[in-house]
């Protein structure tokens, strides 16, 4: 049997890799459009950050070890064009400019997402950035090493965003954040955005709301950005206003697509055609507490998924229960984390959501060296399900894995406050933040 | 109504403060047989470290509070020494001699636990201490104060004798940890174990196994410890050997006791007799993993109790679901957590564990500032339940309360494995180290 990978990072890779595991005679082929595999795409802005570090000290795995150590026909530079389900092929152009063609038994798309650049004048001018695959870290950090980067513009202040904008500061670039719309982060609980908007001021980041980039052009040796109602000169802009699933060819061979045009899969990540796989940001997945398709791309869905593609190749009935939507990231000193729904995504699934947002310290009573931490939860009114935790902090995040757990569980509020949290003295109040924030929702039943 | 609590630490006035929330009318008199209440215990270890602290900014909330503000009838000095259930009565002493008796509708033991100290000779002496009660740190901040310690020898290595290591170790004293079995932390992976001796090493804090403490004699200014096989000269003798539950009011009237000879309580926290409810270090508790009775004495138990007392008493049909025994400590910059069971005690349960250790980093693959994170999780060969995880870590010490949560939910491993943990370089790789751990626990089913 033919097993046939359409995209060489995580999803991809680690569904070739286990298959191999599994099933030492399958025949592998990955197709990747790039000449990179199996990096570690989420470390880009860290890496940036640091003048010293190699670009390809992300690479996790060489594709020489794909190769000869697990026997995996990793094919770079191939670009997959067409899909053709009837006779069971894949056509593309390699990077040399020659056709190629090929059968498959199994087929996984696992392409990704690209980044969004809006359709501007000046979008492809030199200096003008997006951060999506490898081979963009690298010119990336050739143009910070190579031009006299004094000024950046980021555009979009979702996680990438604002990891670059302290990647940049750390290399002593300040920067300017640009996004249309007045709210910071538009899923966060206001009390707990304001928090993010103070690290970003103390880092003398520049917040600009209400502004659009319209338009970009070369001026002197950097680059003059047009916004909805302001100029700002520049040496570097970055395009971090989201990305598109990379869903090319499960259109065109007319699959279904999903929330945000994601390509639909079940649980067992088989598109509508039970021969073709789909996994990672290109794919959509099923929401835990909602139960409802979402599109959510993240990398831990991506190496997860992976494996369960191979595993249901080569043989097991695997079907995975979903995703709660885990996300966590940092704004310098300030750890953000959710899970699961925001109170709007709450009331846009139909529920009657009850919010608490809870301020408490990250140590006990009087313990030296505490800090704040604020909490949001969401329970729904009728079923009292816990339905969402934000957290922020500067210790003591993980917690939030505890929220993500009890979501997969299906707890409600009173449930999850049930639970035997860790307490010491350095590591929080007796009573949890979470068991605190929980408190206060229980309240409103 | 009269409710009739005997304590004022943690559970005592947790349940003393949520009854008069509940009920304005209800007459609440609090029985506390030293001159402190709602004072941070934990704490000590820590404010211990510190010559500048002082002991009493452990107090959460002054006696004047309670009284004034919430009319909480507290009675400091009153020793309760006899329970005449069928009178309803509680007969004691007050700290200047004079008997007292009081009748109840209710009455809540919350009396606590003490430590143990052997009996033997020199116990007695001065230097030779314990830590339990707020005078206990007093006496021993008072003694670092006044006497010149140079040296000392600490008893036994649960959380408290590993704490107050520290402790002194900050304040620049040399410490000799004694114990009488060969193993570091019996309930801990040997493999896990052996990093906590490593971090007592690097503190040069020297662990003496194998010895007990046989007796305690005057020398000098100082102290002489003649152990098993060898004698120390010291100047403070601390026993953290353990604590014994206080029973013996429950003991003497008559009530079950359970393991460890605390007082047996149902999920509701009744004893064996509905109108008297016990509750933090000196009553037990059902285990969420085995359904059965435990002595777990831990400060968010005691206080969730005390709420959960008071809510029953009101007219709440109160029933806790029970504890996961989930266990948190600092040694040195090492943080250990630990719920559910081990494996030994998996073992005794009746359950066929399989175990996994797994070492991991706490960044992604070449984050700067990674450091090693050790997992142990245990599951049950026959349910594949989640048994019981131990975790020591330099950061994110908080997946623990992932356990925790999974544990409660009664998850099988793989199920645990299913949750959508956190990811994002700076804060673990892509697949948690709990997820790990459980891929290590599940190829073994």
């Amino acid at each position: 049997m033919r097993f046939v990978i359409i995209g060489g990072d995580a999803a991809g890779m680690s569904a070739a890799s286990r298959a191999r595991r599994n099933q030492k005679d399958l025949e592998i082929i990955v197709l990747e459009a790039t000449g990179d595999v199996s990096y570690s795409a989420c470390g880009m802005p860290y890496n940036l950050a640091d003048p010293e570090r190699d670009m390809d000290d992300l690479v996790v795995r060489a594709a020489s070890v794909f190769r000869e150590k697990q026997g995996i026909d990793l094919r770079l530079g191939h670009r997959a064009e067409v899909l053709d389900r009837q006779a069971k092929k894949v056509r593309g152009t390699t990077s040399d400019g020659s056709p190629f063609e090929l059968g498959y038994d199994k087929l996984l798309i696992a392409t990704g997402a690209n980044p969004i650049i809006p359709d501007i004048p000046g979008a492809d001018l030199p200096g003008v950035v997006a951060l999506k695959s490898l081979e963009d870290g690298r010119r990336l950090k050739q143009l910070l090493a190579e031009r006299n980067v004094k000024r950046a513009v980021i555009a979009g202040m979702g996680y990438i965003g604002l990891e670059m904008a302290e990647s940049l500061n750390e290399r002593g670039i300040p920067v300017d954040m640009v996004k249309p719309r007045a709210q910071l982060l538009p899923w966060m609980h206001e009390k707990l955005s304001s928090m993010v908007q103070e690290e970003l001021d103390a880092h003398d980041v520049s917040l600009l709301t209400g502004q659009r980039i319209e338009g970009i052009e070369a001026s002197g040796d950097g680059l003059r950005v047009q916004c909805t109602s302001m100029e700002l000169d520049t040496d570097l802009v970055l395009f971090a206003i989201g990305v598109r699933p990379n869903n090319e060819l499960a259109k065109q061979a007319g699959l279904e697509l999903g929330p945000g045009e994601a390509i639909a899969v079940n649980p067992s990540l088989q598109t509508t055609d039970p021969d073709i796989y789909s996994v990672g940001d290109c794919a959509d997945a099923f929401h835990v507490v909602t139960g409802k398709r979402v599109w959510i791309p993240l990398a831990l869905r991506a190496n997860r998924g992976g494996r369960a593609v191979a595993d249901h190749v080569t043989g097991s009935d695997v079907a995975l229960q979903g995703i709660a939507g885990t996300a966590i990231f940092k704004v310098f000193g300030l750890q953000v984390a959710r899970t699961g729904l925001s109170l709007k995504e709450a009331q846009d699934a139909g529920f009657d959501p009850l919010e608490s947002v809870v301020f408490t310290r990250s140590r006990a009573h009087r313990h030296p060296g505490a800090s704040q931490i604020g909490v949001h939860m969401i329970g729904d009114r009728k079923t009292r399900r816990l339905l969402g935790v934000q957290i922020l902090a500067r210790e003591g995040i993980h917690r939030i894995d505890a929220a993500a757990v009890g979501l997969h569980a299906g707890m409600t509020v009173e449930e999850f406050h049930e639970c035997d949290l860790a307490y010491a003295p350095p590591f929080g109040p007796t009573w949890d933040p979470l068991h605190i924030a929980a408190q206060q929702v229980m309240k409103q039943f």
